[in-house]
């Protein structure tokens, strides 16, 4: 796919596949959210954000966590979008402690307000999935 | 205005004219929440941001408030000031569909957790004043 | 156009319309500076940024060079898009003296490193274009 | 101390001395919440940030939350972490006026609203400390 | 000063006796090079940020340079005015110590990227004054 | 290691040997760069970042970078350490095109302008490393 030939429907359709395959029902609540105010908005975070570039192979789901991982923390204010995607994280096979880890190394680039925002955020995600104390 | 021999005073007098004219009360609201804690702060929001700035013709109130959008969208974490001037946007002219479409505009600049944001707060200007579904 | 039927095909093709029409050889040069490395980011700077946000009527492009520039300043560090996008914004209609001003404006939002930053990337930008000293 | 012979417990406790002695107990609630789920974060926290950091005589301790309370404020999006640090500034010598004017004089390089949620940040603070209004 | 008759000629007399008193030859060269450009950009540092803001006797200048090496760490991309104000912080009394103890204490708030560039931007400012290697 | 009694010594040679790991050369000409005038910096870097974090098999070294990666492309600002850690990438396994991918993916959180200057960060490294065109 994403040939020269591929439609802004199949785009949409694609990025529907990934997003619910990364985010689970995370991801159609944000769109849901949009659809009263900003439906554009909606539509280009699915078919552009993921059907354009998370469905493409050059980078695994992981390691694409990884990194959205180390923006959001170092974004700060992004809490909201910290909590879809430590959940995401999850889905795609990151652990707990990797997670708590990635959020560690980050003191050493962010410092440590930006770290605790993010360990925090990830306490909340974690207990609603009962997955505290960690080990 | 604003020559040489301009007080400290009629700064204040002209900003707060240019304020009210902006943000009707919600400026005035600012301003009063900080009478306890510093009062210093209020006096330089009336009488320099908007008496020394806001009052120069050189570029229009709706132009002001464009650029101003796209600042604290970029700066993340000004969802306060975000509100105040979703609704000054609106006051001097700005359609809720413009608003939506410079956040819209924004993903390109700042990527998606601030346009979202940005968004979020835009919905909520726009519920309280019976701007919602947009067309 | 930017049904559910336009390709990929015809969104570069659109976008390379529209980043003409706005950044003129600028928007070429950035383009072809990426083709040695990362063909895609070019690929998507064209059809997705110019060819499906920049290409809606929803907000006039002098009014999208506004918010552009406010974004840019907010962010710092963007100093080589900063000197794109005041092209840009002499490009679409923007006097040099509202775009100073829009750099003045943004001392409230911003601070004074950002809004000076500004200020010295259309210094270089005027002095280019012959537009210095402005009256 | 922090000779070559400092061991990790040596830091640890040395650390909590300093730390209790500018946050008093807010800084052990912040060791406490981070128990169940990132313990090394904790520990990192005490043993480097206030046993290899702060204890050094290098800078005198208002120096220290001077520094910080410009930091936080420019980082924004720190809020729960400049509510910590505006109790620390009171702690260790530091006028409610002192803190208000750094919050004012933030706005010449961090814009207003940066400034103003510090600002608001310190009125709860204050508030809690029964410090309000300031004369 | 600063009463309610205080005009904007005095403001910016005022101004420059401050800026003067900080800077030294630096403020005046930066004032310079905004006059082709952005003349009331210029008379704003010095009129505001100068005359009505670091003339305040509510904070000390050792002071106000501290909180500002914090800022200017903090927001990155912010070079051109970290050299100014180190030089600033030196002219009034910071020692290149406690400049290099600002900058450590730093890296705990913004991680070592920001710090590591304020340090290098030290090293610049003291070998121009021959302050190297500190002892 | 990193148990109750390790020492300040003990971390610096364990920092020292991580850091060569993962940066080889590039690592010792930061810490080198800092002699004269910030050696406590340079002892944190390698002790602290290096001998205390880095040093930690909870997070792959792979894994660490993605996350470098990712947060210093989104702080901005931070070229001489992304080109740093673009290098330290290569050394610890990531491919030219998962980097680059990488910066791609960073579009979607952080917009353009940090991801091309993320990119032209890498074509200079590339280059260096005889590694353009990528194929």
């Amino acid at each position: 796919m994403n040939d020269a030939n591929t439609t802004r429907q199949e785009r949409l359709d694609q990025g529907m596949r990934v997003l619910e395959a990364v985010s689970g029902e995370n991801g159609a609540k944000v769109i849901e959210s949009l659809a009263e105010i900003a439906p554009e908005v909606a539509h280009q975070v699915v078919a552009w954000a993921y059907g354009d570039i998370y469905a493409r192979p050059e980078l695994a789901p992981r390691d694409r966590q990884l990194v959205t991982l180390g923006m959001l923390t170092a974004l700060g204010g992004a809490e909201p979008q910290l909590e879809v995607h430590i959940n995401a994280a999850l889905n795609v096979g990151l652990t707990p402690q990797e997670i708590v880890e990635t959020f560690l190394h980050s003191t050493v680039y962010c410092g440590f307000p930006r770290a605790l925002n993010a360990v925090f955020t990830a306490k909340k995600v974690f207990a609603e999935r009962g997955l505290l104390p960690l080990a």
